[in-house]
């Protein structure tokens, strides 16, 4: 038990972050130099590479090309010790934290950087037929659900149950969507091919439903055409102005005007729609501080909670309204700045300096998506870039953000590979693996000819 | 629907192969320019390089690195079709095999490449306790267990506790269980190293338990020994003449003579006694085969079953007694040899060659073990290499044998990598996240100092 590296002890004030994901990690680095204890709390072992999720669920990338342990990346930050648990629950006034095995862990300050969950609007029975992408089971669940599709198809004899079973929607239009839908028909027209004999994985169809009237509403109108143009080549059928009305096992109601389609498809995947991670709950509930309506928690110009300067919410699970008064964005880059800029304060603090901070203030560096291979859409700064060129810049943005891990040089050359051969090295159909009997009746029928049916099947 | 490249249509005799391991892989394979059609049947859609999988039971690599879709592998050999199904049953006189969606298949020549299942010697239950290493969801669960076990102890107050959580026992010492033991030692001793605050990781004990009086009982005992030397220095407690009487959640009680000792272990894993999957039951009851003990189907010297010359076993659910009677041993060579046997005399009879054929011959072109970093014992032809060279050579040959694989190249990076970092990439614990409350009581004490116990908890 090496006790001088541990993080408590002394009389050092404990800094607690619930959360290991950008902002919490950012946080708990920029107080490498501080005097401070820091614990850092969360549910996994390891950091995710959030951005490139997608990847693991179209069988691109390994879990772990795009995770890394996070006692891995702090083990030489002597000040933090990492905590393998989940916060149940919050006492503001006592400042003290409930685990889920029912200890208590105090705080002298508290970040709080949760982030978003899946939210299906009042209808979380979705989830079962339209699983999110947020954590790496989810991205191996898709990816498990993507592959077994075309397998089960290759099996089915009945040509409509064939189309339903090569019918993917893909739900909302944001980058993850737009990723995933490319994704998979590159997959179909490309990695797939003279996989199968009995089907052609390039009739599969790929749905992409978007309620707003062009995919990324959040990027510049020229963009969004060229990103659409990019998944038309890649066979993806865009619905814009349409939302879900209904779902189940192997239907998705579409509603567009006024007008109602039922679209029968296998695979639906939920891209739309977050809300703050449950703990937002606890946090309004003890602090008394106000929620927008996905639940993320309104912080004040210092991103404290009002009334607790020693709570700071980061990241996702915090409304920071932007200039025209519209929320910061969800994404890494407001997260990280977030976590330098509350850092900073708290540095600030413990050196006695009380006067008003300055208020945070976000730079936006730029956003962008890729769409299939070798095509992406960016916007740097008022600066425009699309294709191949746009494409490149996202690969070295992503790389470099990569640096952190181990296996970037992996990740790297199974990039390239996959560029250069189209295929995809992490095709593998894990967890459950057969559901017996096949998912509906017809899938009965053997597609062997000589094949003749069981009486009783 | 590309119908020039199925395997049906026609009137080629069709050749069906149960199990894509390296069996049943090669024997495909080895019939590519046969005039017959094929379909290869598995329950998983990748063959596994099952020697590399205790790599990734212990976070060295991911599950996509020693796993390739069989589709890829096998989509230019345009005689074969691949079929994602499990076989329940067989009618061995009307020639058709039964899938789990309750479809008949029918053959013409049948190549039975199921291979072996973990068996707990009438203890069943015991697989709760003490999970096998066959499937990548085993590897993938083993690795969730030692990790959190660290995790866990991390966070315990109570020393007895901590010894326990930090207990990690392997029963059987083949290569498999040798290997499991020298990885987790290394883990504990080099890996792991300043990850935690408050356990020392160094302080696990790894206790490999083995029934024979050495360690890999199948080598040459030199062999045997500089094994247990290298397995001494990575810190395994090897336990010899010594058989595992009860198991519980946190308990292995060990016979040894006629003392018992209970060990106090939380993790305790499985590398001893297997048994041919249950689908050799069926076919035995279906054609009067005999099964030796462990369910293996006696085959004949043309490794075809007693009445049945259309049905061949191949791999480990064969029994082949070798030159002093005993059964070939269940690894990669004696698979691949006896697939290109069955494939060999497959085209002789379609070419009309009645003559009775010359029985299958085993040709031993060695064995090894790695134990560790750069430690590793060969018995190559009766040549004896260890240490540094032994490992070079199983290096040599592991990537070799990978050559099938498009990501050789990312595993040989993964093991530069950490041979020269002791770094595991592949460190994380994914399914069931947290188990909540933690595994015991003792649990609950924070190992906050200033934590305050709740008093209901």
């Amino acid at each position: 038990m090496n006790t001088q590296t541990t993080p408590r002890g002394g009389t050092l004030p404990h800094v607690v972050i619930i959360g290991g994901g950008f902002g919490g990690l950012n946080a708990a680095q920029a107080l490498r130099r501080a005097p401070v204890r820091i614990t850092l709390l969360d549910a996994r072992n390891f950091h995710l590479f959030q951005p490139l999720l997608y990847q693991v669920a179209t069988g691109g990338l390994s879990p772990a090309n795009i995770a890394a342990p996070l006692r891995a990346i702090l083990k030489n930050q002597t000040n933090v010790q990492v905590l393998l648990a989940r916060v149940e629950n919050i006492n503001a006034a006592e400042k003290y934290l409930t685990l889920n095995d029912g200890s208590h862990l105090s705080y002298d300050i508290l970040i709080v950087a949760v982030g978003m969950r899946q939210h299906y609007f009042g209808n979380d029975h979705w989830e079962r037929y339209a699983p999110g992408l947020k954590t790496i089971e989810d991205a191996t669940n898709i990816r498990r659900r993507v592959l077994f599709a075309f397998e089960a198809a290759e099996r089915e004899s009945d040509p409509e149950r064939v189309r339903e079973l090569l019918t993917f929607v893909v739900v909302g239009a944001g980058p993850t969507g737009v990723e995933l839908a490319g994704a998979i028909g590159e997959i179909a027209n490309y990695t797939l091919r003279n996989n199968f004999r009995n089907i052609d994985p390039t009739q599969a169809r790929v749905l992409l439903v978007e309620g707003a009237d062009r995919v990324l509403p959040t990027y510049p109108p020229d963009l969004s055409a060229r990103a659409a143009e990019s998944l038309a080549k890649l066979g993806v059928t865009v619905r814009l102005n349409t939302f879900v009305r209904g779902l189940s096992a192997d239907t998705v109601t579409l509603k567009s005007g006024d007008q109602e389609e039922i679209v029968r498809a296998q695979t639906t995947l939920w891209s739309t729609g977050v809300r703050a991670a449950t703990f937002a709950d606890a946090l309004a509930a003890a602090t008394g501080a106000p929620q927008d309506s996905a639940a993320r928690l309104m912080v004040q110009p210092d991103l404290t909670l009002p009334a607790f300067p020693e709570i700071f919410v980061i990241g996702d699970a915090a409304h920071y309204p932007d200039k025209d008064g519209k929320p910061l964005p969800g994404v890494a880059q407001v997260a990280i700045q977030q976590a330098k800029y509350a850092a900073r304060l708290i540095k600030a603090r413990l050196r006695g300096d009380t006067g008003s901070p300055k208020p945070f203030r976000y730079t936006d560096l730029g956003s962008m998506a890729t769409i299939g291979r070798a095509a992406a859409v960016a916007n740097l700064r008022g600066l425009h870039i699309h294709g191949l060129l746009g494409w490149l810049i996202w690969l070295f943005v992503h790389l470099m953000a990569l640096v952190k891990f181990q296996n970037r040089l992996l990740v790297l050359i199974q990039w390239a590979w996959s560029y250069f051969t189209r295929n995809r090295a992490a095709r593998l159909i894990t967890g459950d693996i057969l559901p017996a009997p096949l998912p509906t009746p017809q899938a009965q029928h053997s597609p062997q000819p000589e094949a003749h049916k069981q009486p009783t099947a």
